[in-house]
């Protein structure tokens, strides 16, 4: 047994305990009664990097959160710089009364910690300071150069991060950047995360009438906002689940056939699709697999769709207004500014004399792929591989990771997502949880990284 | 001059202060901290009735708001009998601050009098208490036999008149039922209403997936609900407005040429309904004229529908469910409860497997049409005619008033809606108003009806 290997034997109840005491400060960041719960879990963190024998420590104050950094620079110039990644915030606890303990009392069962924040993101993120930590106590120096930077406001939008990244792109020079704050397909299969989904957002409204008017005097002869608003959104897509705006999946990179192979070979189909979702069955594109139309084919959802009356009882009413927040994935090489102008390009072509639509655009991500050949991406699978005893395989995920394209270009590295989730962590969502066993693994596979990456 | 006339003369400004003094109470029926003033609006129109000369004048407990009810019974076994309908009950006041004098403090301004209810009912009921008067307190006696219900509950769905109209048919048996509760076209272009549409309503869900999903995660490969019931509303219709749902015109009772040629009368076009709706153009069927469309056609409308995150700022879910309020108003001789059957069939013939819908029928009323050629309308007419110095029109509403198949079924007896109101009086909206001139008018209109029924 090597020494690292004894000592993370020797340590393990430790730094379970450790992480656990973590999950138990409420660091909610949407909410502004946990300003001091922020900063209560960003100094925990830097406390503990300390020990783990990271320098240069800092709780750095920003607009919103704090940003924690820390580093240990003395693999050599020679050596590989690896950034590390993640948040220290958490999604807020709505529903309470689902949870079936406490949200920020850490409960264990059947080999899951179950807590807010538990895989989203706190226990990912602590995988590498014990990983650090094991390496720096038991063999006294790391086998690369390892920047931390770690956020407050993921939940939040990023706002200080990502104003923070390009104004401190020395201190943060890296020749790659790690990010765990995601998941693997099964405890014993991990699986790498090369791709990510962008994204597009805008609020539509479909004016009719210059007021709500009664239907009685005058429906029939006036487009109700509502209707109108229905037509419109029906005609986005095709009976086949296509996205009917013209121009839409011009600059959408087609998959390659080395791709397709290695999504073809995520355990995941219609059967696992309809058993997570509960929905009657799958929906879009025929010519694409679940896998493929969850990660590499771009989408247009309506989030939020309201109009007219909407409270209990009935008003017959004909409402000036209808509304809807739509959002569209994106994905290489696809631009939202562009998707945007295209979507209100349409919207206006489709819109009859009888009403009027406007298209705010909200925010946009730029979609992320990294590939498959990268070195580093090597060094990962090696990593996984070795301690998870199975190959990975390779996904594409349809979430956005906006700050994953703010490091690529600023720093100019590339990003490898090395997630330890599972898909039924169950983030955002009551009785979140994280599998104990991928916490351990996951300690073993940053080591086996930063080695690989030698 | 005759003595009724004289009488009215004389006692014009008493008339329309009294009828100030009823508008100052707050008889909304739908708040229930409002009680009180139900029971003060019902006594007060009792007490004046009592002054006018009406006789077994009662304050009629119930379930819900008192009705009242009175009635002059001298004109003899040979004379007609005319049963007076109308409500005491107003609509709420919100938005509050739209008003430009408060709801409940009257106040005359350009030859109306702005108040809550004043157009909606009070102003309506009062001519024909006023009417009463005239002739009784002026010449001893009235051309007909009269009995008058007013109810406190027309705003809140009428439920004690409806139990209480089919159980007291001897009380209230008539020959004719008279009731003021609409509007002319103008100050000097009298109207008579001789068809409301009748209504169905229902509560669309549609249901995709089990609970709410991140648009990340599924989207591409789960349908939408919001999609799902954009796509189902927006079949509803054709492109020309026509409803789509098979055998919906099945009973719609063609318009004779007749119909026409008196519709084509009324002095209202496009030009007339964009200025009073600001709609930037016209929707509906091609083949018939505005007037047309919103009185003697069918409609089906979506007066509200809502989905997903509709708050503030973006969740990019994928929504479990979405639901739409759709209500139709239907014509002689749509059945409500068949026209429910057929959407609810259509509607899940259209569902795609991906998702599933289920309809809620709410309520129904049935149609209502008069002919024509009625003595009692031929009556109407001539009093009008009389009064205004112009030929009324006759036009078809498109609203619904449910008493009045009531009232027309538990009695046998024909209807006669004579209006009093103009299309501008903002009814169920700030700034309620009612025009003066055509309160003085309305007492003459009716003294000038029963003498024509004579």
């Amino acid at each position: 047994m090597s020494a690292v290997t004894t000592y993370l034997e020797e340590n393990k109840s430790r730094q379970l305990a450790e992480l656990i005491e973590w999950l138990h400060i409420p660091s909610i960041s949407t909410l502004s009664t946990h300003k001091d719960d922020m900063l209560a879990a960003a100094d925990w963190l830097a406390a503990r990097m300390k020990e783990a024998g990271l320098e240069h420590v800092e709780v750095i104050p920003t607009d919103g959160n704090p940003l924690v950094y820390a580093d240990w620079l003395h693999a050599g110039d020679d050596r590989r710089t690896v950034l590390i990644y993640g948040h220290y915030d958490v999604q807020p606890v709505d529903p309470l009364d689902e949870w079936e303990t406490p949200p920020f009392e850490p409960d264990i069962r059947n080999d899951n910690i179950y807590a807010r924040g538990s895989a989203d993101d706190k226990g990912q993120v602590y995988i590498h300071v014990k990983a650090v930590e094991a390496l720096l106590q038991s063999e006294g120096a790391l086998p690369v150069n390892v920047k931390f930077i770690v956020e407050g406001e993921e939940e939040a939008g990023s706002g200080a991060l990502t104003a923070f990244v390009p104004a401190n792109t020395d201190k943060l020079a890296a020749d790659v950047c790690l990010i765990s704050d995601s998941h693997i397909l099964a405890p014993d299969q991990p699986s790498i995360l090369y791709g990510l989904r962008g994204m597009w957002k805008g609020e539509l409204t479909v004016t009719g009438p210059a007021t709500d008017l009664h239907s009685g005097s005058y429906g029939g002869a006036i487009h109700n906002a509502n209707q109108a608003l229905a037509e419109l959104l029906a005609a986005l897509h095709d009976a086949d689940g296509h996205i009917t705006v013209p121009g839409f999946y011009d600059n959408v990179r087609p998959l390659s056939d080395e791709e397709r192979a290695a999504l073809a070979k995520v355990p995941y189909g219609e059967k696992e699709l309809l058993e997570e979702s509960g929905a009657p069955a799958a929906w879009g594109e025929p010519a694409y697999t679940v896998v493929e139309r969850t990660g590499a084919r771009p989408t247009l959802e309506i989030n939020g769709m309201w109009g007219g009356f909407t409270g209990e009882g009935f008003k017959t009413v004909i409402p000036s207004k209808a509304h809807a927040k739509i959002s569209c994935r994106l994905v290489p090489d696809q631009d939202p500014r562009r998707i945007g102008r295209l979507i209100d390009a349409y919207l206006q072509e489709l819109t009859p004399p009888t009403v009027s639509v406007a298209l705010k655009s909200t925010q946009g991500a730029k979609p992320f792929i990294a590939p498959l050949d990268l070195p580093e991406m090597k060094a990962a699978a090696k990593a996984y591989a070795q301690v998870f005893g199975s190959e990975p395989v390779y996904t594409r995920e349809g979430g956005s990771i906006p700050i994953v394209t703010v490091f690529q270009q600023a720093l100019d590295a590339p990003v490898i997502l090395m997630g330890f989730g599972l898909p039924d962590d169950r983030l955002h969502a009551p009785n979140e949880k994280f599998h104990i066993p991928n916490f351990y693994n996951g300690i073993k596979t940053s080591i086996a990284f930063m080695e690989e990456l030698e």
